[in-house]
């Protein structure tokens, strides 16, 4: 069986997402690592949504990220999710943010999350769904 | 009993709002309104949130804006919402958008509304919540 | 000469784009809207951007949107603009948004606009930027 | 001269910053973050509106946010803000987040920011303004 090769996930700055410094607001690289993460996600083990739809929900516990050079309107960007930890009860990963082209970077990044269940509540995972527990086991390891 | 007398809801712009023409990006007037409408039916009819909780949504269905003048970061902001029409089915508002201390215009717009129970299925507010259904009824005549 | 045809602009809702209704919210629409446009624009006549840098704004000074069925997340999206009236000192837009595969109707929509040069004033297209104005009157006729 | 206190800043939840999973998105909070610093910021030194108009930019470096307990819909947010250190290079704040009512702490965060002047390159605060430089350095002592 062989490891899944890492793929960037791709998108472009949005307008309404500059705001008045003429760059984009800081506020929406966390949201870019959500999206670049929810696509690595469903590739790797199965559809975000579909866990949802099953009842593992993946909050985020903890975010940081580091600035490292300015993003204009229209800039295209290479996000590249790697897995760093995974128990089956919380689960990190860390994130490079850079131009597509030229590959300046533009910034690093790291979130932590666990699973909860559909009411909310800390599920671990190893023991409510053990098949979906080798598939994150196996990508993280 | 007396009608109850419409109060205009009051924010600054803030500065994630804004956009890299240097004001704030239109879209955010569109989630004012919302913020302006949800405060003005709480205190109109019941809590907008306990409403939900009891399984009744109001999805927007139309939404309208003429922008009038610019806002700019921290402009402070009176908006007004005005009951347009009920039936038990559907409602509308109206709404001004002005500065709050020199009053000048910076949008009128409407929104059109229907109601949901929690399946997101078309809800009778009539059939289902009389009571909420007076209140509402009061409210619009 | 030939006629530039008209291509969707593709897209998936986010995550973050629902609320707490389960669906994407209204607002996101209009931020759809300006994305499709700012692509269309691009293709039709020149970059957004660089009509930015040369000093033309094209503001938004209304937005309409009827809301015909809900998105859910991840849903994907193709964003039809259709050219609708141009002067030289306003233009506007109508809009569908359907599921790319479905082709389920999800919203119509309508934009007006004016031109605004660096410092936010009116700007008479035919006059500043006779280039441009034929560009955007051949796409517009 | 006496220490200015401290005084939290005063937010709700909005239904449009809540996502599918029923509670606010977690990047919302990085929003909070900067609406209470800029509020924050102006009543310990100068208007920051007055600052951005004299030229004095004020970026995000890096941002961190560890959540503690979800925030939902219509909640009452106090934030504190807490600067942390200040060299006339970079500035740093700590914050705490907790809904105003039970004081249930929300979130931990901090940010680390420099001065850009217009041009967006970096500034020396105490050579390019001295007087702004004492008022910063008075209140991060």
């Amino acid at each position: 069986m062989e490891k899944v090769s890492i793929q960037p996930y791709y998108r472009k700055a949005y307008y309404y997402e500059t705001d008045q410094m003429g760059i984009v607001h800081h506020s929406n690289f966390i949201r870019w690592l959500e999206e670049a993460r929810i696509e690595s996600m469903s590739q790797w083990t199965c559809s975000y949504k579909k866990m949802e739809e099953e009842g593992i929900l993946i909050p985020v516990l903890e975010v940081q990220c580091s600035y490292k050079s300015m993003v204009t309107f229209g800039e295209p960007l290479a996000i590249w999710v790697y897995p760093l930890s995974f128990n089956g009860i919380k689960l990190s990963f860390s994130y490079e943010i850079k131009n597509k082209e030229t590959e300046e970077k533009k910034a690093e990044a790291s979130t932590v999350h666990c699973f909860f269940n559909k009411d909310k509540k800390l599920l671990n995972l190893k023991k409510e769904n053990p098949k979906l527990y080798e598939q994150f086991l196996y990508f993280f390891s």
